[in-house]
């Protein structure tokens, strides 16, 4: 039979990024291409007591159906800690659980645009949410990323002339794959102009907590007077991906909506799952483990910063992020980036190429991401002396 | 701010059943509306050893990102389990993992359908699906559901007036909520249609090893020669339905767009919930375990029927289902259904108005759902009794 996909995913490729990790789970390659989180940042055994505890004392409520919404007292959970940590919810908010924060772009998405309407986006940005925009038949605007975060004059003027725009997508906190963040005036005037225009802000921040140098800055949501801002939480970075639990916060009015598709996509988010990152926060202390994850992060971060000055030198340029899982390096305009990339791969080293990125990944970049956590020491170490080799080929 | 909802969610309500369950929290009210699998049929001990078995020896496996098809050795159980269990499964087949079945629904309608096109289903049928397919702007078509499945005589004039009719989605055992289970012969003209309108079959198939009485029937797509059929397999009703873990089988090719559609929905299913579906179908007899639970379920079923005929007698006309969780059961025609539904609460048992099923759930119907797997047996006997008693206020 001839199968006749929807225009939607017709246009859809594969995530490079996962075809990437795909043909290179040759655990001989190393892998600066990924996202994943530092497995020594994971709380091993505390989830082994936990998990062993509610199978013993609720396994019903573990193995049975849960609502929608999530399970109720992690809802509550996360609504204090969150109130706390970024000073996020109002009266109108409320918190629904998702399975895994790529969940909440699905949902907003689903809940907001029709096919042929607008999502604003940071130019580069992760490609996981700008395929699920895509997914959605969305066109896909980009405002592009300086080292302080979206240039808004730029955004103003695609507001303007952009009627049926019906969100901006932005990662404030050391942007994916850019690593960049948003400066507090930026996140100001992205606000104003949001509620100016009568614009959603769905904001995404999975690494605001991986922070490893400089001050935090207040997330947009926290802004959030007038029930424009969406945001977007994650626990896969500081405690596990595996296990797909995420948050969203919001005005009620939004979550109802994103409750109704939830429903009709997977029902509801795993209750193990959920209970696990509810006795978590319950018997331990998140934000001592987030300090430590940060020492983590910051060893490695360091690490690659110093390996890519030492093996690249001037053949690359980069703005040291803040914080996050990625180093977006620039490579001289002489080279052609995605012949580099496989040069890169011939010696057994997965980088991104950049227009993966990119709003149409056909455009041409000379950007590639390079990720410091998934790798381990000596990968990172030896990584960068291997794109040291290639770029000794270009003469460098 | 004022919200605008894309046109897709605007006309969806919330699922009636889970509006219901969520009004019903109340523990002292009988919940035979729900759809829970009985409490006692889940391994909870198999569960507890495996769990803590998986988080001492491969925890960094459970907590990592995992790849979108699914976990790779759960998916080589699931298709060698349904070869030998179903005759499911040609060479051009695959299988991915999903967050439970519903998201199959999600992923065929997403890569198969526009928005105004038709997907034509069994009338009634499942709820959560029909919001699924409206969730992207489809339009349901409805066949009537008899004793012995889907009236293909009106499939038939369906297909042949409906161009854009994309997929025909089936229940075939102990449907939801009719709990008809389809004639083998009814299966076979079904398939024959389907290839001769080349329009996709997507076979739900929840509660099939929920059998209890009589010989089980080949599914649709143990007769697919023709990759023509999307097969949705689940653990819910088996296992857990809190896991959210199913699967779905269908050609490669449709595979790998629904691949891209998770990948942009989700990113994949929970790791650690893979690893316990597979280290259970590795460890022990599961088999075995359905036969147990198909005992509980009969005597549920026994039980049900028997407290129906003794306190409602004629008042209600039902077909005793072979398997599955729910018996649908006819008011007499001078009855107002949901004022029957209304008084049933006020006696502390809640049961789904039939209309919730219907493609336009304005429709009316004399029907009501019953479920007899979530309640206990006391459960049982007094939310039956209950019944009884709004029926007497109806001169029963």
């Amino acid at each position: 039979m001839k199968y006749t996909f929807s225009n939607k995913i017709s246009s859809l490729q594969p995530s490079a990024i996962r075809e990437i990790l795909k043909a290179t789970s040759d655990p001989s390659i190393i892998p600066l291409a990924a996202g994943n989180p530092a497995p020594d940042a994971f709380p091993v055994d505390e989830v082994r007591v936990i998990a062993a505890d509610i199978l013993e004392k609720r396994p019903i409520d573990a193995l049975q159906y849960g609502v929608s919404e999530g399970y109720q007292s992690l809802r509550e959970t996360i609504i204090s800690w969150i109130k706390k940590h970024e000073n996020i919810g109002r009266d109108f908010d409320n918190c629904i659980i998702v399975s895994g924060a790529t969940q909440v772009m699905d949902l907003t998405t689903k809940v907001l645009c029709n096919e042929g309407d607008v999502v604003i986006c940071e130019e580069p940005s992760f490609i996981g949410s700008l395929n699920c925009f895509r997914s959605y038949g969305c066109r896909l605007k980009g405002v592009p990323v300086e080292a302080d975060g979206m240039n808004v004059e730029v955004l103003e003027e695609v507001l303007k002339t952009t009627p049926n725009a019906k969100f901006i997508y932005t990662i404030p906190n050391f942007q994916n794959p850019s690593g960049a963040t948003m400066s507090l005036t930026k996140r100001e005037r992205l606000y104003s102009l949001a509620k100016q225009y009568g614009v959603i802000i769905l904001e995404d921040n999975p690494y605001g907590d991986l922070r490893v140098e400089g001050d935090a800055l207040p997330t947009i949501k926290s802004m959030d007077d007038d029930g424009i801002v969406i945001y977007a939480g994650s626990f896969s970075k500081i405690l596990s991906p595996g296990l797909r639990v995420a948050y969203c916060i919001a005005p009620q009015e939004l979550l109802a909506k994103m409750t109704v598709g939830k429903q009709a996509t997977d029902v509801h988010t795993s209750c193990l799952n959920q209970m696990i990152v509810d006795e978590w926060f319950k018997h331990y202390d998140v934000d001592a483990h987030i300090k430590k994850i940060q020492g983590i992060y910051r060893k490695k971060l360091d690490l690659m910063c110093k390996c890519i000055d030492r093996e690249l030198g001037d053949f690359v340029e980069y703005v040291r992020p803040e914080g996050g899982l990625f180093i977006w390096c620039r490579l001289p305009d002489s080279v052609d980036m995605l012949a580099f990339v496989q040069k890169a791969v011939e010696k057994k080293v997965a980088v991104v190429p950049g227009n993966a990125f990119l709003m149409n990944d056909n455009d041409s970049t000379q950007y590639i991401r390079l990720n410091f956590s998934t790798p381990s020491d000596e990968g990172i170490v030896n990584g960068i002396k291997a794109l040291g080799e290639v770029a000794a080929q270009y003469g460098k």
